[in-house]
């Protein structure tokens, strides 16, 4: 702060109250900047989407949302973690450990440890810290693991813009790797030639991990063991460790389509890669409960203690602030541990939650597959898909996604997000759709839509 | 990372499963490095008390801390908090703003403006993040401040931790100013001579904000309103941003010392200093429930909008990790806003719980006041007191505060926190006591310590 007689504008005024009075220089105060981590922190999604949300009007239509992942409001949590809650509730006022509470961090232990893997790769409680969601699990992670400002982190592409969120405001960079589209099986693959491509270039020591979503947002990915193997080797080749974010978990759509938690494929693999995983995971989206913030981080080292650093950084990290509330801390060991009628209860939940996820995925397939003008993208889990609006004659409209939407949004009060959301290139055209809402809903947006893109194709072939 | 063939040490393994076999060589991998910034956050009450922890054997006597700031495990807490959690559980599935719940924003926004203030400065929920925490609120606001390398934060002496290893997290450094205590009128106070004397010094340009924390941890001091007065006008005479920490609130332990928020003293000042001050609470010890990490940070801003940058960036960082859980921020308006039987049951549990403090204070300064080697710090608010161990021949015994703290331990099975956990002089001999626990208890713990020093000190004089 400047010395009090080097500011232009200095008045001088008494001051005081009714005990005293003191004669005080009151001078302009300028604007105190922010650090230059908040300010290059942003939300690419609202930067994109904001602009149009505030030109919205009145409407004749009702306004349908199908841009942000939360179905809890569609669809009851799972009661089995909410009767925890209430059950431990005057439990959970004192502190607790910053790395969470010991059974949680037990239950995360032992669920993440597969029954055949090898005995000296298997995790426990001091391999876990609890975080405030999986955000803030990966926030943290990132935190620990990043050094500014030569690291970076290989992020997919399509993928969850909060990767570049974090990195960004951590003042890193981040390099992104393709995910692609096979027509013929109609599933989405990380493109492995183009990852060992890039993992060649000269620049590649700075590298410091790779990231891999699945399932994932906002393609709706599955992807095999076989795939995820194939991914591995790569990994080991090149010495790459992986953050595994698996926030959706088993959330499946087809019974053909199993999750596998990649830990569980390298430990199952004779010999395993020695490649160290750090698995990113919470209750959010598995149980319907996002706003509760239960997130944690497990640390699948390798024989070599390859993550020891990071996991001692990461834990000391987490002593600042303390953790994610005691509170929601107890809904872990319910919704991972359960046995007899509770664990019935959950497997009939997640059963029901499954079956309409998979009747809302495919009703608003079959309607969107109904337009000449859209190529839908099947989803095998999560709770999205993507779409590509394939005009008639594409150079005679030139638009980028983010105008398509916003004309969406105006003429037919349907609200998706663009793909350069996550990464695309606006001039691909392509958004995502969340299947969270019911089938009706679902059914009335993708009608809307596909009406949109008739007059929007129509007028230009006229 | 390096290219694989660079690595000491390459087996050539055939490795697959039962259905493919891949030919992969396996290195041994480096540990990798945590980040610099994971690297330097440490926790040090852990780093001073954690070795002689390590230590402890089995005791004839039973374990007695007055190290932990948490009394929930003695006295229940506020019924109406826990009612609204129960109340609101199924209603706090979904997600809600980074910034927090708009009704809980709208309490704290409501309960921070004083009734006689100007109006111009009042605050809306705009001007509140819902933060995890207290510890929470502080590291998002000091992220959002402070510039590594070179900005400083001016702290008080002693102090809570947490303000250092967060500074020290980020890269920036802190400069403490004194508290001091007056002997006759048994009163903590800030030296605000010294603090001027610092504040003109050369380098006073790199001193962003300085931080107050009332009432205050380790020392229990409640500052005057004069003396508020006083503070806030050498802030605005050298233009300093205030932090201002009260974690504690109405929390005294006598009715003629009275808990002024900083806010409302400025704002009731006429004229009004320009000071801008973001204040920093929280439900924990107030409410008595420190493990549901609900915090929050209030932007009482000037006329000329100083804070306005950093108020965008705390909003900007806020929003990667989405904020406090849904679920505990049902308890914000409960606690803040009630009327009729709630608040009159917040009322009544607030005067039990604040006569069972004062009963307990009183209870452990009057056992430790017999002894002839110690001092007693008379405390005025919040749970903690500070005592000095004054031995007979001080030239005789050299010890630290940690050493001494350790002998008590050993010999008498009570953990206290020493005075260089908070920042005092190792050599000046303090520790903290926590009076949370029951008087009883704290009776016990206060004829142990004095039986130690009169055994550590008889001994010297023999």
């Amino acid at each position: 702060m400047t010395s009090p007689t080097s500011v232009v504008g200095v008045e001088e005024e008494a001051v005081g109250n009714a005990s005293s009075k003191v004669t005080l220089l009151s001078l302009k105060w300028p604007v105190i900047p922010a650090s230059k981590e908040a300010q290059r922190t942003y939300n690419p999604i609202r930067a994109i989407v904001d602009p149009f949300l505030a030109s919205v009007q009145e409407h004749d239509k009702s306004y349908i949302s199908l841009a942000l992942g939360d179905p809890s409001s569609y669809f009851p949590p799972c009661p089995v973690v909410v009767q925890a809650i209430q059950q431990h509730l005057l439990q959970s006022t004192g502190y607790i450990p910053a790395v969470g509470m010991l059974s949680a961090r037990q239950a995360i232990a032992s669920h993440s440890n597969c029954e055949n893997g090898v005995p000296t790769l298997h995790v426990t409680p001091d391999h876990v810290i609890i975080t405030n969601g999986c955000s803030g699990a990966l926030e943290l992670l990132f935190r620990a693991t990043l050094q500014p400002p030569h690291d970076v982190l290989l992020i997919p592409c399509p993928g969850f813009p909060l990767y570049n969120v974090i990195c960004h405001s951590l003042g890193c960079q981040t390099q992104s790797y393709p995910l692609k589209y096979n027509n013929e099986t109609e599933e989405w693959y990380m493109d492995l030639v183009e990852l060992e491509t890039l993992l060649q270039q000269p620049n590649n020591h700075h590298f410091k991990a790779i990231l891999i979503n699945n399932p994932s947002n906002p393609t709706g990915a599955v992807f095999s063991k076989t795939h995820l193997q194939k991914f591995l080797q790569l990994c080991d080749k090149y010495h790459l460790m992986v953050i595994s974010d698996e926030i959706y978990g088993d959330m499946t759509l087809h019974d053909r389509c199993a999750f596998h938690s990649l830990a569980n494929v390298r430990n199952d693999m004779i010999p395993s890669p020695h490649v160290p995983i750090i698995q990113a995971s919470g209750l959010g989206k598995q149980y319907l409960v996002p706003g509760w913030r239960v997130g944690w981080l497990v640390f699948h080292d390798n024989i070599y203690g390859t993550l020891q650093s990071i996991r001692h950084g990461a834990q000391q990290l987490a002593q600042v602030i303390m953790g994610a509330s005691h509170v929601v801390q107890w809904a872990i060991p319910a919704a991972l541990t359960s046995t007899g009628p509770d664990d019935t209860t959950i497997v009939v939940w997640k059963q029901e939650w499954r079956h309409k996820l998979r009747q809302q995925a495919h009703a608003v397939e079959r309607v969107l597959r109904q337009s000449p003008y859209l190529k839908v993208y099947h989803p095998q889990g999560a709770m999205y898909l993507m779409v590509q609006i394939v005009p008639p004659r594409r150079q005679s409209i030139v638009k980028t996604d983010a105008e398509w939407t916003r004309e969406l949004l105006r003429q037919e009060n349907v609200l998706v997000l663009p793909g350069s959301c996550f990464g695309m290139k606006a001039s691909d055209n392509f958004f995502r759709i969340v299947f969270g809402a019911p089938t009706a809903v679902l059914e009335e947006a993708g009608h809307r839509i596909i009406s949109f893109l008739e007059q929007a194709c129509v007028n230009v072939t006229e």
